[in-house]
């Protein structure tokens, strides 16, 4: 069996913790792993790591790859890049060739997961789709179905009578939804399922979906399919589609909060308060969400937390909206801590033994502040060794490049001066991690430059 | 005439933008001018600069020397100096005090002012303040009443008939507060007061307030006396006691709402929403107070603003509630842009021509960047220019000072790197400002040692 999680969504309403650039599955909400994460580690107790992949787009490959590589070194390899984020028909679609490409069998099954639901507990999960096998090898589509907890408006249903699914139905209003939840013949569409190649190729081939266009693996296949299976999860699945889904998971205080962070409430009850940086205080909250971020912050009540995907419409193209503060990068990450007119200032953080690319900027010098750790520092053809509470100057035009040779991670204050400081003002000369040989892979395929 | 105003005032209502050490009269709400600085000009309209006074404490004397000399920097020797902060009887007598031994005649008048409230028009108070000049001459404590227009439960209130005080009143309940609202004989205690020197004394004789202890002049002398007059305010007043009141005052857009900052409203209406720099969206909001500061974040009901002051008891101690994020210095400002755990960071203005103190730091290493301007810096023995874009080293225990000898603000990221990073490490050697002298008068005059 293969195991394919989808790993290309977008998906706004999580705002200001998920950017356009930064979508949810990327966030580690709970604990130390992102929902991309946690699906990967779900998904390797029932695959090994040379039968899990991944799949996403240009934008997203990146994240993907450092969130990937964090839990396996290996599985760097195997993340599949669509030609552009459409959806998961085309996904799929792409994906099964990629499969048989590389020489599997079309009589093997394939698990499809989304990146970024919520499944608890990992063991009924596996249970559940060892169960699943079987309606695979007879050849059908099998899908899994939550039972319903509360008359939820924002998923998709399927109807079905033991294993057999009787209709797919798209989310329902409140009144159809509270009927669904009483009849018990309802449950929740999770996204997730089980075939073998040659199954779902054999309804691609009926169906014919217009891959030119953005569709859905539901709307294309499993609404018209006649050879559907329902497995029923009997585990917690959420979406996390929005911050009062989050709100509902999360474990609350007496008051009935949920609180993150440097957050200080005085009569505040049943509200999600959370705080990445700055002191957050509330006064006579109730049923509120403050999401503060570095660089943004939401304030509404929690039953018009579904509004916040119009806000983020409205700002579209600001940074708060697409760009997340903290960037990863094979080598460690960067946050953004400070801007203004002629300046920027970036704290880094490269682990171990890594380096960033040999790289020069037109239009920026560059200061660098060992915080932590020891820097060697290449710039022309000098190297040398950077201590704690010493600093280097890199001056415009100048080819550089860092390195951590040291055994702790290795914390950079940077301060950029000059007339333009944005991102794309880098030239790679030399890079680790294959992003100039990449770069140049995204320039054919998407017939552009990628910055 | 003489003026004096009582400069002060502590009040943690308006947190996060005052606090503790950077009380409401500094804050520059309405424009350019803070509280302070709109009511010094509103003096000068009434007396010349000579005649002008101010008074506070030493922890408030620098920023109270600094924003009195932005409008006239002979203000900077007008700044009377209490022992320590009381309240107002005890800040006057120690006014008249001092005027005495100036050789200010006893029968000269003096009009004593807050100086964080709003009042407005200038000329309408100037008017009326001569009107009462008369009473003063004629052995009276003037008193100004302003003429309530909503049953505020917030103010004292004095009940009067024409000029004639009947009974001074402590904060009344709402229906009290309806009641004095209808009558048409109580007004407002606007906390103003105009009297001749030796009127003021001879009550101060006659009633003998402890001035071992805090006590206001309304309670000292003012509920007691019996040579009062009262001369009712036509105008607009407000002590801006909290942030609804500032609500109140300010123009609203459509919606009812006041907004500041990088503010995106949603289905909001009748709410004050201000952003000092990061982008916040609120949705669904009605009556509601969201202020973001660099480093806090108060959200709460307009209707629940004066338990803010509970949250600041609370919170006692913390940086967000004691110190403001910009600290005004006699050569420009400072900000915290950030601090982390070895490292904080600072951008630094000096204005055209001025200079930084001769000093040095036991425990850290600085970093300065200049990023606009040209910076004349000395090290030790040693004087260079630091032009835009370049950086500059400053080892731990080395003697340094920087100026700016150009005509433009120069700016500069510092970066400072060490164990200890706390504003106290600073051993100053000269001052262009008399610090080194101020600081050993307070260590004389509080017998403790002023950072």
């Amino acid at each position: 069996m293969k195991s394919l999680i989808l790993a290309g969504g977008s998906g706004t309403r999580l705002w200001p913790w998920s950017r356009t650039n930064y979508p949810k599955q990327f966030l580690k909400i709970f604990g130390q792993d992102s929902f991309l994460q946690l699906t990967i580690k779900r998904l390797l107790k029932l695959t090994e790591v040379e039968d899990l992949y991944l799949i996403t787009h240009a934008d997203a490959y990146s994240e993907v790859v450092a969130q990937a590589s964090e839990i396996d070194p290996r599985l760097a390899g195997q993340v599949l890049l669509e030609p552009a984020p459409k959806n998961t028909a085309p996904a799929i679609a792409y994906a099964l060739d990629a499969f048989i490409q590389k020489g599997v069998s079309v009589k093997e099954e394939v698990l499809v997961c989304p990146a970024d639901h919520l499944i608890t507990p990992d063991d009924v999960f596996c249970q559940q789709v060892q169960a699943a096998r079987q309606f695979a090898q007879e050849g059908c589509l099998v899908t899994f179905g939550v039972r319903p907890t509360k008359p939820e408006t924002g998923y998709g249903y399927i109807r079905a009578k033991g294993n057999q699914v009787c209709e797919f139905i798209e989310k329902p209003d409140f009144a159809t939804a509270q009927r669904y939840l009483l009849s018990g013949d309802y449950f929740w569409n999770a996204g997730i399922f089980l075939f073998t190649i040659e199954t779902m190729q054999r309804e691609f081939e009926k169906y014919k979906p217009d891959f030119n266009h953005p569709v859905s693996i539901d709307q294309a296949i499993m609404e018209k399919s006649q050879c559907l299976a329902m497995i029923p999860l009997e585990l917690t699945w959420s979406d996390i589609g929005a911050w009062d889904n989050l709100y509902e998971v999360l474990e609350k205080n007496d008051e009935g909060n949920v609180l993150q962070g440097p957050v200080h409430t005085f009569e505040t009850t049943n509200s999600l308060v959370l705080a990445k940086k700055r002191l957050v205080a509330t006064i006579g909250l109730k049923d509120m969400l403050v999401i503060e971020t570095e660089d943004a912050v939401l304030v509404a009540p929690k039953a018009e937390a579904q509004k916040v995907k119009n806000v983020v419409a409205q700002l579209q193209g600001k940074s708060e909206v697409c760009d997340p503060q903290t960037s990863q990068r094979p080598w460690g990450y960067y946050t953004v801590l400070e801007e203004g007119p002629r300046f920027k200032i970036k704290k880094i953080m490269v682990r171990p033994k890594q380096a960033l690319s040999l790289q020069m900027h037109y239009h920026r010098s560059e200061h660098w502040i060992v915080v932590r750790g020891t820097a060697s520092v290449t710039i022309q053809d000098q190297k040398k060794f950077v201590h704690e509470g010493e600093s280097i100057f890199v001056p415009q035009s100048a080819v550089h490049r860092v390195e951590n040779p040291g055994k702790v991670p290795l914390e950079i204050i940077e301060v950029q001066v000059g007339e333009y400081l944005g991102e794309d003002d880098i030239i790679r000369l030399e890079d680790e991690y294959g992003r100039i040989k990449q770069e140049e892979a995204f320039k054919v395929l998407l017939g552009k430059t990628k910055r």
